[in-house]
């Protein structure tokens, strides 16, 4: 026992926070630990204080902290490992998910002048009221034929980190004035654990701005949207930015005696969820792409080159895994829609009706309810990136079963994901199998099987249900080093820490066959009502807010 | 009370028949009685018979019979009226629905010989088995160039009387060998109780090609369709008709007996529900367009002249009430899109759900919910024709609430009366204002408003709720005539037994111009998926129907 060696991944979600205790050796994931948020999602009021606006999305440091506090000591003591066990920690968060801090890295909102004000708190990823300075910001990059977008899908979104930190500037710019740093939490709580500041390159690439090679955007172009922002970065940013798996110090003092473990243990810069979860299901190279599945999709994907492929999230070299380029989609809606079918449907069910849905639902054959639907319940991420679009069932009937239309839901979701996979083989960058992680994939077989049968791919299951924080853990073996006992680098660990299960879902090509049918009708709608022949959707959400919003 | 005189008006709906006694002088409804049908709509198997294919529907014309034998003599036992005082009888039916019978108008059915061949039993109308031969009447008619389908909006329908005709030919050679008679039910019952075989002109012109001024259809296009039908109008069915309103003969004695009305009885041709709801409702001349709502919607309106209106069921002169053209549209889903939605989000709710859904919908704007929906669930009747076509919803976003999808569904049935009433006005046959009876005019007054508001006209609700039944018994006051106590004219007896009540629902302009905006993306969809751009729903349903074919 003594000579097993440990690393702990922290994954800070969008509810809670978690420690996994993970065995270097084999990935075995000894213990975890989950730490539920206090203030969870600040979506209606400030703690204390006053109404959010529609669209905000706020978090509380102190609850990072709390995380760390309470769940790396729990790991410890449950497994009952020693503090000399233990070579690495490591993180994965949710993103962009950004703070304003002063140069001390204390968060904003902790300074009893700044904590009424929303704008010093955390904007988590999915405050989405900073779509004013999104828009301006792509329209801006349009006019000056700026080519950064390319990497982003064409479209900047209002989750990203300028578009959140111009609206600081724009709706308090006191805050703004404030704030020495403009930080990724990502990147905040690494500084929290080693006492010094560093930038991953990851987050930087998919939402700031940010190439590998090129470096970040130009001055001139920031100062173009604000003339002050054109030293953001220099000012209230890092330049210098540290790949995935390094080192980004030792672990202070004070965080070892917070949490139990030695100080100057080795933390790994901070990395993204969606994108540590890829060599925690042992995928070390290009064609295998990975769908996080849960409330929406995120889909990443390995290629050998720099290509501009429409609708996706961003591209960014060395930004998954070294040595490639690291892609990223993604479908706004997937289990969210079908838990708004169950809430909708099924007001008093419990949440295992989804189980006897899908059973019911197992017994339909592909194209027997003569329904299809556009997954677009929360709109469309890729390849359409639009917000505004809804989703629509289409093929009705007086003898519809609410299980016809559970199952049509469902196979819309797979359409969007066969979108987004042949989208990506139209610019170039193969798709030969798919692997699955989240709740979505592990609980609901007949949604994989669906997900196979309508993309004619196999798809294998991460081993983990806990990818990310494996994932995280995985790159603090490399922080640590070989020397160590970790990593020299996250290949050596992919084969060891990472992999699959046994059970593989394997395309039935019959209904393959009649689902690349269905798909065509899907893909018509699809282009029809999302490519500008019929806006329809647009002119009726923007009626909706008119009817919704104060008569005058 | 010796001195007042009474007419009864006989209804036979789908799933039951009914009597009502109504005062001459004032339309006063005295007494009902229901009979439901023993053997109410068979379209699983026959009575201790066979399993019947999918879309057949018959009925046992027994349950006619009884309907007289069991429901007349309760009417007039329940007011206390004697016989002396019933000066007339009418009838009206669903139609077509029709019936081969024996030279003495036996039906076949009846016949030992004749019983387990569901060729021998009554058709109803909803028997839609017969879409073959509706196919190649409508492809001979175009082949052929034939000016008649003008008057049924271009199709002829799988309903109407040659294509359930023809389907026994093709399929029951016998049985059509054996039939001396071909006949709709509503004239077989007149037949019964007169003991003299009569045609009216309504059913003839709305259901089998029959013109008021040129007669029937060619024997020559009847011989294009099948050599052996050239002259089944000469040996099966009757060529010279009668008005609505003549005296089809006197009761029989054993009809008489049967009933405890006075034999001689005055007795007026048939008559179709939707046709005699019309004077029932007040209405005596052209622009009051009457809705007749329930299930589905028929739409009777009056016109000067005769005009090739595109996607109606049918114009015939004098085919609703004399010295006018009687146009009839449809919509094949109303009610029953409503009873799916309850069905299916609802299944353990009562029918009393409608009510708490209507006051829960009824808080919503129009507009506010951003939905969009195609009433085509059940088909679409006018103006497209097309029973093909399915139902769509569009717009839904994760806080889409059961209640606005809801309000959705009646809205888009909404829009399709207004589809209908502007394809009326269209071709020159004014709409000024609107008439409903039926049972969802009387209990669905957000639905109500919501028609008017969306046509931006007035709607008058029919006095009676049971306006066929006493519109029938308007025409026997007519059969009847003055001289017992009647009426010369169908004219004569509107003012006084017809009308409306006082609630009249008139149009919100404001809603009226949000509507308009809706009904405006509703028309595109409703042109883009049934005018051919994309044949989705036709391409679905085909699929659907393949798969759940057995497989081979």
């Amino acid at each position: 026992m003594s000579d097993r060696r440990f690393v702990i991944g922290l994954d800070f979600g969008t509810e809670s926070g978690r420690a996994v205790l993970v065995d270097v050796a084999n990935g075995a994931e000894v213990a975890t630990d989950v730490y539920q948020y206090a203030d969870g999602v600040i979506d209606r009021k400030l703690p204390g204080g006053k109404k959010l606006p529609p669209d905000w999305a706020l978090q509380n440091p102190n609850d990072y902290l709390e995380t760390v506090r309470r769940t790396i000591p729990a790991v410890l003591s449950t497994f009952g490992v020693t503090a000399d066990q233990v070579i690495g920690v490591s993180i994965d968060f949710t993103a962009c998910t950004m703070l304003p801090t002063d140069s001390a890295g204390q968060p904003l909102c902790f300074a009893p002048r700044w904590r009424a004000n929303p704008h010093a708190w955390v904007k988590l990823w999915k405050h989405h009221a900073a779509q004013p300075e999104a828009d301006k910001i792509n329209e801006t990059a349009r006019r000056r034929g700026e080519s950064w977008p390319q990497r982003y899908g064409d479209k900047y979104s209002s989750e990203w980190f300028f578009s959140k930190v111009w609206q600081i500037l724009d709706e308090a710019p006191e805050v703004y004035q404030a704030a020495d740093r403009m930080i990724e939490a990502a990147d905040w709580i690494i500084w929290q654990l080693t006492g010094q500041e560093t930038r991953n390159l990851c987050t930087a690439g998919y939402k700031a701005m940010h190439d590998t090679r090129a470096g970040f955007v130009s001055n001139d172009f920031l100062g173009a949207l604000d003339p002050r922002l054109a030293d953001v970065i220099d000012r209230k940013m890092m330049r210098g930015l540290s790949p995935l798996g390094a080192c980004a110090g030792g672990l202070t003092e004070e965080m070892a005696k917070a949490t139990g473990l030695r100080p100057g243990t080795a933390v790994a810069v901070g990395n993204v969820d969606a994108h540590a979860a890829v060599p925690a299901a042992g995928i070390a190279g290009p064609g295998k792409m990975l769908m996080i599945m849960g409330t929406s999709i995120c889909h990443m994907l390995l290629g050998t080159e720099k290509k501009p492929v429409a609708g996706m999230c961003g591209v960014v070299e060395d930004g998954i895994l070294p040595s490639f380029f690291g892609y990223e989609a993604g479908q706004s809606g997937a289990g969210d829609i079908l838990a708004w079918f169950v809430r909708t449907f099924y007001p008093k069910a419990g949440v295992r009706i989804h189980s006897t849905l899908e059973k019911q639902a197992a017994k339909l054959r592909p194209g027997e309810s003569g329904l299809v639907a556009l997954d677009w319940w929360n709109g469309n991420r890729s390849v359409l990136v639009d917000t505004t679009l809804s989703g629509m069932l289409l093929g009705a009937t007086l003898d519809t079963t609410p299980v016809e239309i559970y199952r049509a839901m469902i196979e819309s979701i797979a359409f969007g994901t066969r979108t987004i996979v042949e989208n990506f083989e139209k610019y170039g960058i193969a798709v030969n199998e798919l692997y699955a992680c989240g709740g979505m994939a592990e609980k609901n077989p007949l949604l994989m099987q669906i997900f196979s049968d309508v993309t004619g791919r196999p798809i294998k299951l991460a081993r983990s249900s806990q990818s990310s924080a494996l994932g995280a853990a995985m790159f603090g073996a490399v922080a640590a080093g070989a020397a160590r006992g970790g990593y020299t680098t996250i290949y050596e660990a992919i084969p060891r820490m990472g992999g699959t299960k046994n059970k593989v879902y394997h395309p039935n090509a019959k209904n393959h066959k009649i689902y690349t049918l269905l798909f065509n009708e899907y893909t018509t709608l699809h282009d029809y009502f999302g490519r500008g022949a019929n806006d329809a959707m647009k002119r009726l959400r923007t009626m909706k807010s008119q009817t919704r919003a104060p008569q005058s």
